[in-house]
């Protein structure tokens, strides 16, 4: 791409510090940002949204659990009254590193430190039917895309006369057995079982699936053992089928086919099998390990650049500990970010820099009302102990007063009432013709 | 249009009842169907949304202090368990009076009676630059539309390296002195001067005009004087500017040109200043008073047809107490339910029908924290007391224990911390190739 005709981003403070640019306001951009406000940089915080989204409860949004904005936070809100950081929503598209200068699609700005925290984005491993017709999950807005189109399909099943014409929109088949696929099947399920039947009581439910399908031999391949089978016995209580050591063949947007099996009528295929890394113009492709991850040091450095790091998702670190890369959580995310900004504060003073060390605090997975798996270095359990962890762990998380009392009101009143109340098809809606063009660029691009 | 191939809608049940058709889920519509659950009749509620969206708060959704979700209830969830009453999301297009026929989206239905209560949408008057360009704030998507280009306007604005180019990104002008034009007006200028300096450290707002029109001598033309000046001296301290007797000439989406007025510079133009009632096809010229509304009879029966009824906004009674008709606001639209409701109990049994009769509460309006003006019958008062009638009046008419206590929660938060976090711009993204054609015909539809 040619950067020439680019101006610099414009009403940034004038403040004579170090620029530490941060691309991307997830785990890692944002845990950082915090760490360096009020210090000596100058930080420049931009992210393609203007909030921070907290990925652990997207399939929540998708199941009409809760609302995208009890999970999203206005980054420029976290910032107020720290005069040493700037907002931009503005999407990072090349670097010059010898200039040390980022190009983005609303300006270039110099740095002295260059901070990459893009994360990932759903990969479909060059499988272009099913990128062109499934659905990622990979944002809020995606969540959300999804919870508007299961209300449509079940709205447009209802003015379907047979029953044979209709199964294709009440099936859903959720692909990938991570946290992302599991806990989507289950809600899924809990939604046909206690919701659906209630919303559209024309319609018969006994023979609407929920599939979850994966390609390994075991769900969340990352956990023990224990969580794995008690993971795989909830499914199939709340009524998933469970397709293990089975791969998707192709997807025409009405039928999955699958190996080995029967293929599936659905117009709900949900893709959660895999990310791959973000990525910007200008490095070098030396630069990067063969899944896409970008090569650093123990200090997140990348390798071969100078001033520029690395976090979470995007970076490898190749040796050591983790041969195959740190695992792609939020955890590894905020640990990094805590000891660059720790780094950084070191190299300002001259001192010797602290390498990343990782600390594995756990995982867990919600399969649905006092059903989860919880895996902590010393102790596994499962059950409602579990569940009762995942929902304190998860509430701890979240970012704000506000939104941790929202959401443990919806949380009480869906455990209580078996009933979430936003099957609410919204959508901001473009009614002047003079938006639909602007509107259409947007959507095509 | 013709309906020939149109086939009647599937799936409903069949009850040896006499049908109800209601079109619309709003107030009258709603009520009307509340009031004949459980009853002799078999219901079929239409509603072009899964919803019923709660007018009054749409400029709370505008102004980021209140999520779409606490304002609107999903139209099945109300009649869970109820079996003589059917939702569809359809919209009717056409009647065939004769054959008491209705025609919609999703195919026809015979109807023994039809009750119409679609309401209305915005007025532009013949004017068709202001209706290209201009935002109207008839549905909740449209408020939420206006949150996001607002939201979006700014993110623009902080990249304009000028002033004078930034002004038509941050002024607002709203046209129309009624509840909602007053209603917007204040709670932008709240938005100006307790939370955007915040959020946009880098631009001054002391340029940055919110501006209120009214084309007659007087804010809320309908309540009382007191009511009126008050509105005016608080719209005043909070800073908006406002032009009464002035006429919008013109706007090309970057200016509006006013009579006997400089222009001013806005890409935000709210156009609150009319409503015509929705229509379908089918009817006569002849049943149609001059500005859209149905002509009805005391008992709500449309002239002219047998078995079709027409309640709200649509309809107007002529002659009587109010000869220009019954004033277009929610308490009429309930208040001719509920007596159309009683009156089919009655014609069942054979007695002898009621004539409606409209009973004022009163009206409200609130213009800042603090800053509201309540008329009631025999009482008319404002300021602090107003604003706490007018919080609990439109708490106590929310529909739902839980949106009750969002709503209520969320206010509570909103007054402690003056700072609204909804400030998300979040939209349902089409992300897959496979969905554009049919988003960009949906969007130019």
């Amino acid at each position: 791409m040619n950067y020439s005709n680019l101006q610099p981003i414009p009403n940034l403070p004038r403040l004579d510090l170090p620029k530490v640019v941060i691309v991307g306001g997830g785990f890692a951009g944002l845990k950082l940002a915090l760490g360096l406000r009020k210090s000596a940089f100058q930080i420049i915080l931009l992210d393609k949204n203007n909030f921070h989204q907290f990925q652990p409860l997207f399939y929540q949004v998708a199941t009409a659990g809760l609302e995208p904005s009890a999970i999203s936070f206005p980054l420029r809100k976290i910032f107020h009254g720290v005069p040493n950081v700037s907002f931009r929503m503005a999407e990072a598209e090349g670097v010059d590193t010898n200039a040390k200068r980022l190009y983005t699609d609303i300006g270039y700005i110099d740095y002295d430190f260059l901070v990459l925290a893009m994360g990932a984005d759903t990969n479909y491993f060059g499988a272009k039917n099913i990128e062109y017709f499934s659905t990622p999950m990979k944002t809020v807005s995606e969540a959300l895309y999804i919870r508007n189109k299961i209300i449509s399909n079940y709205e447009r099943a209802i003015n379907i006369p047979k029953m044979e014409d209709r199964k294709s929109l009440m099936n859903m088949v959720i692909v990938g057995g991570g946290p992302t696929g599991v806990e989507l099947a289950g809600a899924m399920a809990e939604l046909r079982n206690n919701v659906f039947p209630k919303d559209y009581p024309e319609l018969s439910f006994k023979n609407m699936k929920v599939v979850l399908i994966e390609a390994g031999p075991k769900l969340l391949a990352a956990m023990s053992e224990q969580a794995q089978s008690h993971a795989l016995d909830y499914l199939q209580k709340l009524g998933v089928e469970v397709f293990l050591a089975t791969r998707v063949l192709d997807y025409d947007g009405k039928v999955v086919s699958l190996e080995g099996k029967e293929p599936i009528e659905t117009q709900t295929l949900l893709w959660a099998a895999g990310i791959k890394p973000n990525r910007i113009e200008g490095f070098d492709a030396s630069q990067y390990a063969g899944n896409g991850r970008m090569l650093v040091n123990e200090f997140n450095q990348l390798i071969g650049s100078e001033g520029v790091y690395v976090l979470g998702d995007q970076c490898i670190l190749p040796g050591g500990e983790f041969p195959k890369g740190h695992p792609q959580v939020a955890q590894v995310a905020i640990q990094q970010a805590r000891n660059l900004s720790k780094n950084l504060f070191r190299l300002i003073k001259g001192e010797q820099l602290v390498p990343f060390k990782y600390k594995d605090l756990g995982s867990m997975a919600t399969v649905g009302k006092k059903l989860a798996v919880v895996d902590l270095p010393f102790f596994k359990f499962q059950g409602l102990l579990a569940w009762l962890t995942w929902l304190i762990v998860h509430l701890m998380a979240i970012l704000g007063v506000k939104n941790k009392l929202f959401i443990f009101l919806n949380w009480s009143w869906n455990y209580l009432s078996f009933d979430p109340s936003l099957r609410l098809l919204i959508k901001p809606k473009y009614v002047r013709a003079s938006e639909r063009k602007e509107l259409i660029e947007e959507k095509s691009s």
